[in-house]
């Protein structure tokens, strides 16, 4: 992992706007850890701040859907820092317990559709659900 | 698949409360194949109703939640329905955009953590996330 | 894929145990697509009957544990042919829900133990399971 | 994790139900983390001592089965919860070891028959499995 | 699906540029469908066209890693149109052969390493890979 | 796990064939707890010897698929043991860089091509990709 006093100008701008963004003072160590390749590590950052910025959704909304899938793959890193940012957005200990839920009961649905076999619905068939 | 003119007392009653619940007049074929088990039929309804009622989230957090978690376990029965109730409750377009954005940089994010085996920080340290 | 007659002989001789394995007169797409790379196709027949062979564990309790992976992993090839070969080796509709109930809560309970991110008992944690 | 002496009611009457069913004198950590939220808590495990009591299946098939599926999830709380189980309702190492075998291959010949895009049998096709 | 006919300006530019840098005259629905969205769908053929250069490793390892990737994940697009790439750059068929014999071997042994859950070597511990 | 010094002679053969292909003077883990069960132990080794060998792909090349495989079934032991291994065989830290990014990108499309529902071209249908 690259520390910010021992990072080049590129890795430390990155750092620096991530600091800003954040508002904290501290980096975590995904991004020490991708600053081995700088371009991989801007590119990403400059990827997650469009892509979880507030949009049509909310920010919050945005990280219990990030944590869905982390929880769902199982990834432990991602479990851990993304329940942090949640927490920091406000997600109540009610809210967690209801988002746990929902992942919980859809993993369930999820096998049992796919364990019988379900046929899709005539009303439900879309090549294009836009 | 049991109709609903081949269905016994206890498997029309979920049926009815299926219909009346989303006020549709139709069941879709996931309840219709359960319905060969007329316990487990009542008791995923009864445990779907209670999960995904609105709470500390509301309806269609809890939908996209879900359809995050069916969309990373490639379910296709589960994406095809679930992008449907999302719709129903309001779901827009540009929703659904930065959803899909969302769970494909979770997915990506989580396998570069995994990756680079990134150890958790101490400031997201916790056995218990409550 | 590669059908019996325009087959070769060390193809043929696999064909050939799988017909008289399974007491059937016809042999399924996954072994004639396999069959491009005879040697691939002979190792893994025989590692399959291996496997599969009645042991400490029985050919249907084993055909089960097949189709929980296949359902868990949502693979339509496998969950259809393994849920005809257990059909064919005695499971019944009740054994079948009953499957079905299994793999769905095991599922679910899953990603409850790794969202709240619980913690091994003591009682619970071995490197060494054997 | 709520303990013993720190529940409410609702909590003591679920873990004195846990203790008496299994015939031991302590709860795992994964029920007194539930506990935060008593209603999913009791929900979850009224329905795994539906699911997991003999039926159609023995106890000891239905806790391999749940094992197959979280060894197939990669979660650790639960393979360490349920490799225990399975040992207490009388696993053998002989039975371990043909269940991992069992659980390896179908792992490979699900990615086997996906990665050749193998086409499902007419003799296998069925919308309904029942 | 959007087509070229009906694209505006900037759609239309990334559809250029897909083509001028495959050097074929159509573009795949996967382009098609994010089209709804022009803000991703540059961003993501901007990623994929960097990702996926010739670096360290040439275009065709980089087409069987996502290969790798897509049949471990089950995601049949992405089977079905990166099996077209590597074909185009080259990928014989003793070549996919064993690239679906090591992805078959290697969702196999992960399992027996989880399900064993076999203790990391000190060997090859690292906290940090690089 | 079983030590050589503890080790029948049926193990210590495959013990052997081991450090002899590998050039070490070590065992690693994995095959330690295998040896429980001496015919699976053989057994899987003497297959990994013919998937891994250098053949139509080289042996670095089929490193780096089976890590492709192992990040995104997310098996630490497997990660740790095969970054060990392609590390051995000639992997730069720019090669792994472009790795994480190609495999970190296919999970990310995978999900967009999933929750879009994209229909396959006609271009790349296909029963049979040899």
């Amino acid at each position: 992992m690259i520390e910010y006093a021992d990072a080049g100008p590129e890795v430390r701008a990155v750092y620096d706007d991530i600091m800003a963004t954040r508002q904290t003072d501290w980096v975590n160590n995904f991004w020490k850890t991708l600053a081995h390749d700088p371009a991989t590590l801007r590119r990403s950052w400059e990827m997650l701040k469009v892509v979880m910025a507030p949009g049509a959704l909310d920010a919050l909304t945005k990280e219990m859907i990030y944590l869905a899938v982390s929880i769902t793959n199982q990834c432990s890193y991602c479990i851990a820092s993304h329940t942090a940012s949640a927490r920091a957005k406000g997600m109540t200990d009610a809210m967690f317990q209801e988002l746990q839920a929902v992942i919980g009961m859809a993993n369930e649905t999820n096998r049992l559709a796919i364990g019988y076999q379900v046929e899709v619905d005539e009303q439900f068939k879309t090549s294009d659900p836009l």
